[in-house]
């Protein structure tokens, strides 16, 4: 079967918006450079697949990120469609600077919940990065832009153990005062499973978020990803991040299991009777093209599989 | 971390029973032949792990399965304990001769419910296939054995498609008529998604079979079987399949996905406070230990992530 049997769920939404992060995300931590020609080669693929939100890259600095350091130049090439969003990611103020050099109207800020990975990552205390963001998200937002805020490590810290659901809510509540549009709920290291899930997207609601303002942000490290979307659905969040082919992760690790793959969300979703706009057969195609790139297959288990159907027969027993 | 946090959900199960396919299912389609004494150290490691429901082999003719051709001599080196159940796969009246000579008191027969399968499989059309199990079953439950059937193909099948709900209703009703004591709903494919899962077991409950007779038996082809576990659970299932570090599927296969991950339905059960009584270090090591024996990696992810993390630090960036 290259497609699920359709049963609908009446407690799930009609709809799912997915935030593709495969181009920033995935590329992200890619050993070998790859070529700008091909970023947007996939980018323009991804969106034939019918995908309307691809985040396209970053504009921190290219000594922190040498691979996104052509984000420059990139993103002027991306199609002009005013029925597709391209956020890219913005550290402070010198990448925002950059990023309206060159027309970006969709724009990605990078915050946690924990004080030690505020300041292992961001090398500040936890205070200090939120109130950092604050310039930048003001100057966008006065510029018209649609922000969004990342909100890293919020069920489990590799270092704190568990993060307690106030302080995951304390902090987004100070990322939406500070005119964020919406909040993506990340499970940065993959432990969350659907209780936690429930418990924390039932306590920003009770706090005033409204889940139309909320993205969630799976990782599959422990294998939890899919069943914590289905959670994040049940819990009326309507905005998934996922990344084509399943790109992203360790790649020094033999199998990169990093981001949730969009083809097994779609798959999900569509078995759902969820409307994503996506052409699973188009976005296969487009991850294994891009394996082919990468010069590995991708992790995505709805990619193995539907390959393996195409491919001719074996005759081994 | 090493173990999730704890969130329960109240429309959930307290406890949940996992039943253990590894040294049957999971050994099975493995071409190198495993020695009888490394099955049974599995088995052991995997009781010493807390599972207590392990099914050991199967008494098919050795002619069809080579790797399970010592199952006369494996089973009664079993350890003997009252509160551990070893059933074993029982294809027709001489199987279940052997089992009863050598002790067995839990067998499982394997039924399908779609046609097409049935004259694949099992070389007989379904009606003939369902009422050559009534002689074994009968048989089996006079004699005060335990009786599984498996029922396949339950959501999709490889040449027919989706699969009717009333059509597996009514297959599992004739099995249940023969008196199983427990049908185990597989989706041998990996195709169903949760929507399914409810309706189908939705259905059987409104038919009138209890769930506390029911198991599910969910493949991961299409990265779905955790999220349908939990469908599952919602719908009231309380028994589970699942296999030591995922062993099972295709091992022709670059990696092996076909069964649920013992590890990594323990690692969402554990953050749904829901009981197994499984020790999942002690049992990620015997995954990796097994691994070891087959010389290739448990598909697991959670074992993947808990051997990264106990791996010495890599100087790599």
């Amino acid at each position: 079967m290259r497609a699920p049997a359709v049963h609908r769920r009446r407690d799930l939404p009609d709809r799912v918006r997915i935030y593709e992060v495969g181009p920033r995300d995935g590329l992200q931590n890619e050993a070998a450079v790859v070529p700008t020609g091909t970023k947007v080669e996939f980018i323009e693929r991804l969106v034939a697949a019918g995908l309307r939100t691809v985040e396209a890259t970053s504009f921190v600095s290219p000594k922190w990120v040498p691979q996104l350091g052509d984000a420059d130049s990139l993103f002027p090439m991306l199609p002009a469609r005013a029925d597709v969003r391209f956020p890219v990611l913005v550290p402070n103020l010198a990448g925002l600077e950059r990023a309206r050099a060159v027309g970006v109207d969709h724009i990605a800020v990078f915050a946690a919940a924990t004080e030690t990975f505020s300041r292992r990552n961001l090398n500040r205390s936890l205070d200090e990065a939120i109130e950092g963001f604050a310039a930048v998200v003001g100057e966008a937002r006065k510029a018209g832009m649609w922000v969004r805020s990342y909100l890293s490590m919020c069920f489990g810290d590799p270092w704190e153990g568990e993060v307690d659901v106030s302080q995951v809510v304390d902090v987004a509540l100070r990322l939406v005062g500070q005119g964020c549009n919406e909040i993506c709920i990340a499970d940065t290291i993959g432990v969350a499973t659907p209780g936690h899930v429930h418990d924390l997207l039932d306590s920003l609601v009770g706090a005033g978020v409204a889940t139309s303002d909320m993205a969630v942000h799976f990782h599959d490290t422990y294998g939890q990803a899919l069943s914590n979307t289905l959670a994040a659905l049940e819990a009326g969040v309507t905005t998934v991040d996922s990344s084509a082919g399943g790109l992203g992760g360790c790649p020094y690790a033999e199998s990169a299991t990093g981001n949730l793959a969009t083809e097994d969300l779609v798959w999900l979703l569509s078995g759902l009777g969820i409307e994503t706009g996506v052409d699973l057969e188009a976005l296969v195609a487009t991850s294994a093209w891009m394996g082919d790139q990468l010069g590995r297959p991708s992790p995505s288990r709805v990619v193995k599989a539907l390959q393996e159907r195409s491919a001719p027969e074996r005759s081994e027993p």
